[in-house]
């Protein structure tokens, strides 16, 4: 029940800090006999690693993962899977002032209200940095979900930078891997570069909104009241670091809708039901339809601007900060593999549930 | 584990269906000592209770909450209380066509794909009835916040009706409790009303976007990683039913700001930190500022209306259905008494988990 | 995470208090299409109640179950359902001197010193009148294992009064439901008659040892290192008012093995492995071997006794007590059905959590 | 809720197997501000380090532990601590032999018909390594109960080994630390050092009782029903490898008390109640009264013995076999530091929810 956890029946313990020795996932509930090395998941955290492009912070981290345990002749045994990324770049450098000064924005101000303690190198725990060990979980429930579920895929990409929208009308997916956006949106992704770019180098940052599609989910997961699947997927992408907002489908604009408009009308279809529109994100009461999971989530702009900002010191003394360092003008980019990853943790872990709970006393239809 | 609960030491469980004997909420973790009565918790179900004016379900509904445990001489005794509310308005009815036919938006379906049960009785289990049973159980907890932490007020009000959004300009909190909408713009009460007057009348619905404050709360409330505040109030917003989005502060608005924008600037009042803004919504990497806690939900219109939606029987059959009945226009509108009810159950929450963890090592500033 | 909870899967959360309105259990995770209705119910609440013969306490309470949620037309829906037993024999009586007094070898003292809360209307939440809910879960366990394990049998009984144990060699299981200790052994159960109405005439109480069995539990059902189904037995047993001991197969007596005498020997029979000996209690490293399960507790006697004991009051000063009323001379008795019950809800329970978690990925032999 | 992990608030996960690269615990829920050093945590593990004398297994494993994280300048963060432990001598051996033969005793048939993966390295997860991650653990719960509660003293100490008991009238706690099987009893420990050259010179092994008081643990900690201070002390204990059986206070023998006998009666000292005997076991109703906590487990005899003994393989055909090896004569010598680390971490943790779920509401006696 502490509270470092998330998942119900494959759990995911994150550990570590931005400037410690180590960082990593205990993750525990993985099923038996899921075929993993270290390969399949370091792709995933190559994705998310910093110092890729210019648009990401130039920390360079190699970010390799081990395996320490769960693990024996390439398969998954059912225990802990201990998923370790030692940090290498920790830069020394005179953090004198960033001790004692909380940047607005940031959780320097609150980790010290609650702890008492001010782990001032990098944000410790409340740093970024911490999703690296969420994309590794991430990486193993997509192994399982191979196994169990293949005909689900996950995909994230980036549909909003500052008040500059992606193009629905536009999307290809396969844009998505060829620009530093992840935006299937390539009009979009070249007008956010020169945006960016200009942002970068005045110092500036800028908020981001990314979506994560689970396609081929089957009907019937989820587990109401309080373990909905969007109740579950709420958590998770609300639990990334900047996120400050969550939607399923079409979101805040379904308060716009009439309940004409807003009705997924119900076809039947050669292998189900088939549904007229996609208005609820793949979910009804918690439980999903069999439609997309449609998942949206808004990342706040990074607060580490070197614009001079007022701010008080630990002493209770008013001041000003400008934060200097390496560091993301939209830290949403990286945050596209983060959601995916969330994204597959929560599909599995509903998938182990229903399986456990309900088995095979699901209803068909037809 | 299992998944009817919310809450980590405040805990609360809900039970019962639509169109049952009864329904209720069992609440484990209640501190000991509370001053509570059935009336103390009643005032807050009177103010969801259905068939209040003409924008509300006719079902008449009296939710008088029974307490069969935990209290003793008018004092919470630490043990669970268990909140029940009989059904009395269990009219009986012709359900034969909706037994058969799934309603589109509505959970009918995915129930059925999920349990193989079909409990067509109102919904069942899925049914916003369940919500009585939350009302009930904060009530309990704003009696154990007013022992624990006295300064904390929960106001919760509609801000959008359809595309209609009311203006924070005019904002005056003392409208809130004039107005069927709990709206605190006096002129958008008005419009509104003729507004969903109209819609009533044509047996459509709409849906709305609901703000829940906390006022009061101290810093360092919240749980990182993955039980932070604003990670447990999106998925106790999200469990509502209907709810397709929550935000945070400037929630899914944050994406277009700049980091120079975004950051709340802090200078030092005679009491601690004080802000130049609220972007944050007060909770900064997961753990409360001491500024006014700000969530709002999108909640998506009724799905029963009376126009004729496309849908398929359990035998996947295509046909038709208009859903009769007594319905909510704004299902919205009630939504608010619950926002409510969940803010106070995940206050109470971190401020007993805190109070465990860390006890009084929380930093002072200045 | 509030603790009148246990099990993961299939949780049971009783509530409730000795001579509040009513008591039960809200059942979470209760698998759906389940057979059930009240009289399957009260079948082992009737095993349990109180007042049957003159060895158990004369509180007169018919323990009649209501399924107040989660079935719908004789089947679980898989949403809660809420087991209510209202408290009919509150009868009404002077608690002024237990109100001050504390009795020793009760619960009186520390709940007073935890709660700062006295409930003295016989224990409040401690009595074992709370045990009727567990049986009522239980209940509802057997009848889901019904369907889904058909094969599993769970038997309790007796096997020591005081320091008169039962004789293995003369075991016949025909026997146990024919005598008011359910006792396996005949001559056993006439001794302790005879012993029993001696110590119920003189006011005073024995403890007793109750063996539970489980047969036809498949092999690979726990879950290490922390849920092992010898944990979650010993955790379920304990939590049993007045347990003060738990044994899985040979229990503490394994200490005086040799590792030679230990090892139950396998071999290969037609349906799999054959055990020749079952020391480990069909456990071993926490998982099912396919063997009996054998688990027993030690109760305690009953500290409601008629003889003078030193005791205190609540303002600190000392003084006697005789604790009048109606007890139970043996509370080992009806712990019997309460330790089956137990012991249904932890093998629904892993067996849900095993088809989770594992599916059918478990191995073969031969 | 995945089964690795332990504890409510102060919650341990443990993962990695007996011949993998490492093994550890991840420790979420420890408080801020506690001091804490490798060296503080190593004491406790070189208690329980294998290779101490010829009464323990001749594996030589430095088991030297690194804090990964949770810990900075000297203090942990409130964050979760990583705790591991590298396995160095994984001496490379033919397992051929056992990597097709299930041992009787061992977990091995039981762990292959529950996952369908035999990891035959020393056991893999449900080797007894496992529990050195368990003693890093409650080295960390001891360091920060020497903060919260200075007065709590931890003590574990073995009362049986095979059929021979130590006498308690001959206990001098000042022994422990001076023979090699932490016994009170000087008399007893020499006797069984003979008894047990014997067995081990002729590959036998034998079992044990280890009794583990907590001294000075104030009254009123415990969370009836189901997270009673005895049920989680009978959980952590039964969890413990090779365990098979738990008592607190007087044990199976109270069901031979008469309820006279089993009384602890109640006077007022100068500080508060003082009883006149503990057979309790410091816990009544679940909750501790302020006596010593004293709770016994009996520890089965090493299943791996060099007598031969029939078995089946992995493909169902009956075959003999001898374990060979590094093993331990009596398994429950090393089962001592393991049994202080749970309790340690039982008692820390029942501290941090009381102190979140009470706060100072307990009751005040005189």
């Amino acid at each position: 029940m502490s509270l470092n956890s998330f998942g119900h029946l494959f759990r995911v313990t994150t550990w570590g800090e931005s400037h410690g020795p180590a960082l990593g996932a205990t993750v525990d509930g993985c099923p038996p006999g899921v075929d993993i090395d270290e390969s399949a998941i370091q792709q995933w955290l190559d994705k998310r690693k910093p110092g890729q492009n210019k648009y990401t912070t130039q920390r360079r981290e190699p970010d390799a993962v081990r395996i320490l345990s769960g693990v024996f002749e390439g398969k998954t045994t059912g225990t802990p899977v201990q998923l370790m990324i030692e940090n290498t770049d920790q830069r020394s450098k005179d953090y004198g002032d960033i001790a004692e000064k909380f940047r607005p924005g940031h959780a320097d101000i609150t980790y010290w209200q609650k702890y008492g303690i001010r782990d001032y190198r990098g944000g410790g725990r409340s740093s970024a940095r911490e999703t690296a060990a969420r994309v590794a979980a991430g990486g193993l429930a997509r192994a399982a979900l191979g196994v169990l579920a293949p005909t689900i895929q996950i995909e994230g990409y980036m549909v909003q930078m500052g008040s500059h929208r992606a193009d629905p009308a536009k999307y290809d997916m396969a844009e998505i891997p060829r620009n530093p956006f992840w935006c299937p949106d390539a009009q979009a992704a070249s007008d956010w570069a020169d945006y960016l770019d200009r942002l970068r180098k005045s110092g500036e940052s800028v908020g981001a909104v990314i979506e994560v599609v689970a396609r081929g989910v089957p009907a019937g997961l989820g587990a109401p009241i309080y373990g909905k699947l969007d109740t579950d997927l709420a958590s998770a992408m609300m639990s990334i670091n900047a996120v400050k907002g969550v939607e399923i489908g079409d979101g805040m604009a379904a308060a716009a809708l009439t309940g004409t408009e807003n009705a997924d009308e119900i076809r039947m279809g050669p292998d189900g039901p088939v549904y007229g529109s996609n208005h609820a994100g793949g979910i009804l009461g918690g439980i999903s339809t069999g439609q997309d999971l449609v998942v949206r989530f808004a990342v706040k702009p990074t607060s580490s601007i070197l614009s001079t900002r007022q701010t008080i010191t630990k002493s209770g003394e008013e001041t000003e900060i400008i934060t200097k360092g390496r560091h993301d003008p939209c830290v949403g980019i990286r945050a596209v593999p983060v959601g995916e990853a969330m994204m597959a943790c929560v599909v599995l872990d509903h998938l182990l549930l229903h399986r456990g709970q309900i088995g095979d006393a699901g209803g068909q239809i037809g």
